[in-house]
């Protein structure tokens, strides 16, 4: 194993940077749970990792670049880090790929800001099968490291699409044939809901900024939903409301499809 | 109003220490939101705020402490500060209290160890309407700053019991008539619990470590259940997992009072 050279650490920490992420079309995923799915999708171009992350993680490490306990702290983004990074190709994924025939459950991420938050909601998206997430204009970036360490390895099992109005996504997954539904607190009980037919095909959900909501953007949906609450909280958190929404949907839509195979036999 | 004295200033900023906190009975609260909740709960001791907050904020500083701006930048644990902070008794609770006759839904948080998803999930169990927190021997301490901002305010609006065991919080649950539920990926589908019964009466949750579950803990309760999955995602995010869970529990206790409600007409 060869140690990584100073100009591959300078390049690794300039990937902290959103315009340097930008411009090479790479960012930097750390931890080992996240590099192996890295790994496992093929989005690799080097993994980097200390002399005890290669012992501890041999599988992953295979054809790592060593580096200092002291090029460690400078990339890392957490405070205990495992010590093992990769830098990875940014995937490129288009609306048409998102909003496919084949597609039943999509999430339009409103102008989320908190990266933590965006990571999480794209970990659930993944967890209940979802085949895509749009981010609208105004999103934080997904490939900064809080995002991609909030996934849990999620960035790299569903395509992910930035910079769409929310306008436009919610136009094309219409034109697509999906029911767009909003999450907001002004909307109508999502069990309610249920039994109404919104989740019974193809569904697009608008998850919406964590202090301001959907102002305008509910207007574009053609549902509505809330989750009923019966505490003294004013609101869930975002990616709470958006696992209870995807949850209850994708649920909707497999109880249906087990149905459907039932009734052929 | 009058200037913070330098020595207010070294108390509130030595509120950041656990052990401070446990001798104190105090703990500092931070952004307008969750004074305000503080206020409306009585815990307040006192306000302190920087000019600007002041004037943003007159309702919540009526009788606030002034803050300079360093003074802001020390006592505050975000980027972006609001510069308005209370000074908070911790509240007493006892497992008597949150386990008593009429509540119906309690959360038995298993060391977790995360402040942030700590918060959340006691967000959640506010949202739902529980009547209680319980903390296992090992978890994070919920009167840190990251906690209780991730509540939003919810610290105040429910008991929250620290230092249980699991093991006596189970008992004490059983003894006192609760079906103990834990949360867990050997469980069985949570959507076929919801016909069995299990969530028909007094409901004690048991949510687990973020990273290792809930290992022997599970052994202790009445039922284990599992949220389904269908992406390529392992687990799910622990207070996204709660979110549901409660969400979900808290639904079905909700339509069978409905239901015994509209029995009696």
């Amino acid at each position: 194993m060869s140690s990584a050279s100073p100009s591959q650490v300078r390049l690794a920490r300039r990937l902290k940077d959103r315009k340097f992420r930008a411009t090479t079309g790479e960012f930097l995923a750390e931890g080992a749970p996240t590099v192996r799915e890295a790994l496992a999708a093929g989005a690799v171009v080097r993994v980097l990792a200390s002399a005890d992350a290669c012992a501890s993680y041999p599988d992953l490490t295979a054809e790592a670049d060593e580096l200092s306990e002291e090029q460690v702290a400078e990339l890392s983004d957490t405070v205990a880090p495992q010590g093992i990074f990769a830098i990875c190709r940014t995937p490129q994924a288009d609306l048409g790929q998102v909003l496919a025939k084949d597609s039943s459950l999509v999430v339009i991420c409103s102008q989320i800001r908190d990266p933590g938050n965006l990571g999480t909601v794209i970990r659930c998206a993944d967890a209940f099968g979802a085949d895509g997430v749009i981010l609208t204009t105004g999103s934080v970036d997904w490939t900064n490291p809080k995002t991609v360490r909030a996934s849990v390895g999620s960035v790299f099992h569903l395509p992910i699409v930035s910079s769409v109005t929310c306008a436009d996504a919610v136009t094309q997954a219409k034109e697509a044939g999906f029911t767009v539904v909003a999450s907001d607190v002004s909307g109508t009980e999502i069990t309610e809901v249920v039994g109404q037919g919104s989740f019974d095909s193809q569904v697009a959900w608008i998850m919406g900024n964590e202090a301001w909501g959907l102002p305008q953007e509910k207007d574009l949906a053609d549902v509505v939903v809330r989750i009923p609450m019966w505490g003294q909280a004013e609101s869930l958190n975002l990616s709470v409301a958006a696992g209870i929404c995807l949850f209850i949907s994708a649920m909707r839509q497999r109880l249906l499809n087990a149905e459907d195979i039932n009734d052929e036999y």
